[in-house]
């Protein structure tokens, strides 16, 4: 007997009949013989509607009010995913994220699981019951008040259940049949990946890719539980996400997929002078206005005034701010010009295979070159190789790099819109 | 300073513009002086909006997971007066049934409060805060799950709240501004009362008056907390219900009002053989169905055959369950006939001075016959006098009733609609 935790994204639950073909499908689980754990996400734009409610009673609502808000929407959804499994003949209970024992820090609006101890989950399991729990919800420690975890928090819920409870899988289901070698709005014969380890996943989400969160990524690596992305919608089997790069023998690491992101800004600080200290002003500036930096870039100095650039990408949302609070300070730190452009993307190759072939890097340039692609900023790590280009270039890029690699299956993919937190 | 709790209904909750209005008036209470515990009903017509979702998943929907979802409503209305509060300045914490200590009873749907614990609501008053309790909802003793305390539940929460924190008194606002002589929008000159005692406010609820829950006004008799009726639309003082009919000197006893119910259905058991154990079988069987009996009358007996009747009202919406239940055993039972009226009414008046003026019944039945309507059925309690009547006359008796004991005010009444649970 497999004990399997499934979590349903807002999407798969945004109507009555939708909530129906999700307990029809969890009480078949069931009934396979396993034993099966739910997390639940709010349904539809539910999250959405009680902020806006929020925001009209009061523009700035406080953190703690809103927690207790929100977590209302999953509270929803779960008792009607119970309500719904239980009209199939199987027996359902729910819990709140407090009954299921998930512990959080104090912080409201993005609290982090500090500790899971689902007993409760554990004596309705031995009554042979299916577990329905909230998800993006926790109490926290001290204070005993509802916290919640922000964006994904539902993906993490699930992640941090199943490790507190041994489970044999993490299914995180949406309206996506699984990770694919490349965005298939874009790329139109990309392929569904059956199996790649943790560490590919994590550049492909930190690159762009929304299909799984990636604390939820980082959660289920730290404590091995293996993961299947999954649709609500067919019966395919998906893409499961196991294993360590470290696992995988060389000769069947590949290259897993190309991923794209237009939602960064790029900032410039030029001609800062090349002392100690004076790259950290910058991210000192940058992180006290909370704004997280994704990609940076420093190039070398110029041997005739000894100057250097500073170039980094955040948010697009967050530009705005940052370039605000960096002019703040050009004028005591001595910098010549700081420049702002949200006309940028980001392209991502990402595979373990990437390590045993060193000619990857060349291939992906020239694959651009070919392209008519100018390549703004190159970064890698281990296993990615990412360019900053134009905007306009992402498409042309992510299809001209998925064709070289050779990524593309025989058929179209199956076009899929966003997922749900 | 005083210690007020004050519950708002649906009504007084149904959109941003209207919680803002309400966090306006709490606050205006905290800053003159008192100590304020609020207790919220769900927005508008969340409620209803939940049970139809609930049921469209499964059509008989369990109560445990129904209380799960309904509960939800009240979390969202509390967190979001909360937030209003914060805006003016002033600060509140939102609480949820659990956290303020309401502990009731096992049963799903329709709980009773065992007990009220409102330890973190004392100490949130002590640190200056405003509290905000999510009312028809508590926490069972023994399985800690939530539960609901059924239709009117809210009211019952701000008594029992009121009662274990030693409030002074208990408001109860809604789109009506005090308790009438009569409906207004049957009686024209209907008079708002200042004050009534415990027992005429119980029996105009059970006569059909919907302003307070039953229930929540026999807490407060039981407990001795004085309860205020206001609107959340004026500045209205309300009508304060307290005291017990004892204490009220006869000279100021009064007639308090008239109420009228049409939500009933009568039943007549024909042809009864009179012996003892007969009546029982009656009442046994309803009860066994879970429907309410209302006013019961038993005639004489026929000296010629040794047999009698038995007439008795149910609300109308359990009339054609109950009569099912009585036709089956029937002819077990030796009964001639079982008759069924759903096109009943009943008017009653109320009030401590009937106990002081023995011709009150007598005037009673002046005015109906000179209005020329029919008595059906007449049964009294020591400060009630109630008729059973066609359903097409009950608006005329109310009037005719009305004048006769010249109960109104010489100002057309405001009318008002129905209020929230």
């Amino acid at each position: 007997m497999a004990l399997v935790v499934q979590k349903y994204g807002g999407s798969s639950l945004e109507s009555a009949e939708r909530i129906r073909k999700v307990a029809e499908r969890i009480v078949a689980t069931k009934k396979a013989g396993n034993e099966v754990v739910v997390v639940c996400s709010a349904m539809g734009d539910t999250t959405d509607d009680l902020l806006d409610l929020a925001h009209e009673v009061n523009p700035v609502p406080p953190a703690r009010e809103l927690d207790m808000l929100l977590t209302a929407g999953e509270r929803i959804s779960n008792a009607l995913v119970a309500m719904a499994i239980e009209s199939f003949g199987a027996h359902a209970q729910s819990f709140t994220g407090s009954q299921a024992g998930v512990l959080t820090t104090e912080k409201h609006g993005n609290a982090k699981i500090v500790d899971v101890t689902p007993f409760r989950i554990r004596e309705a399991l031995d009554k042979g019951n299916i577990c329905i729990v909230a998800g993006f919800q926790g109490v926290n420690k001290e204070s005993k008040d509802v916290t919640t975890l922000g964006r994904g928090g539902s993906d993490t819920t699930a992640v941090a259940l199943a490790a507190a409870l041994g489970a044999d899988v993490c299914e995180i289901y949406s309206d996506v049949d699984g990770v694919y070698t490349a965005d298939p709005r874009i790329v139109h014969n990309a392929k569904k990946l059956d199996k790649l380890c943790f560490e590919e996943m994590l550049e492909l989400a930190a690159s762009g890719s929304k299909i799984l969160v990636l604390r939820s990524v980082e959660y289920a690596r730290a404590t091995g539980v293996p993961m299947r992305v999954r649709s609500s919608y067919s019966n395919d089997p998906g893409t499961l996400v196991t294993g360590t790069m470290e696992e995988i023998p060389v000769e069947e690491a590949v290259l897993t997929g190309v991923a794209t992101d237009t939602s960064e800004a790029k900032i410039s600080v030029l001609g800062i002078p090349d002392t100690p200290g004076n790259a950290s002003a910058i991210f000192r500036a940058i992180a006290d206005a909370e704004i997280n930096i994704d990609t940076i870039l420093q190039n070398i100095s110029s041997l005739e005034d000894g100057r250097t650039d500073i170039t980094f990408t955040c948010p697009r949302a967050d530009g705005p701010r940052a370039l605000e609070v960096l002019k703040k300070i050009r004028l005591e730190q001595g910098w010549e010009n700081v420049l702002y452009d949200d006309q940028i993307g980001k392209v991502s190759l990402v595979g373990a295979g990437m390590k045993s072939h060193p000619g990857v890097t060349a291939e992906f340039c020239e694959a651009l070159r070919d392209g008519g692609i100018n390549i703004e900023l190159i970064s890698t790590s281990e296993i990615r190789i990412t360019v900053i280009i134009r905007e306009d270039d992402v498409e042309a890029a992510a299809r001209a790099i998925h064709e070289k690699f050779e990524l593309g299956g025989d058929e179209e993919a199956v076009v899929y819109a966003g997922t749900g937190r």
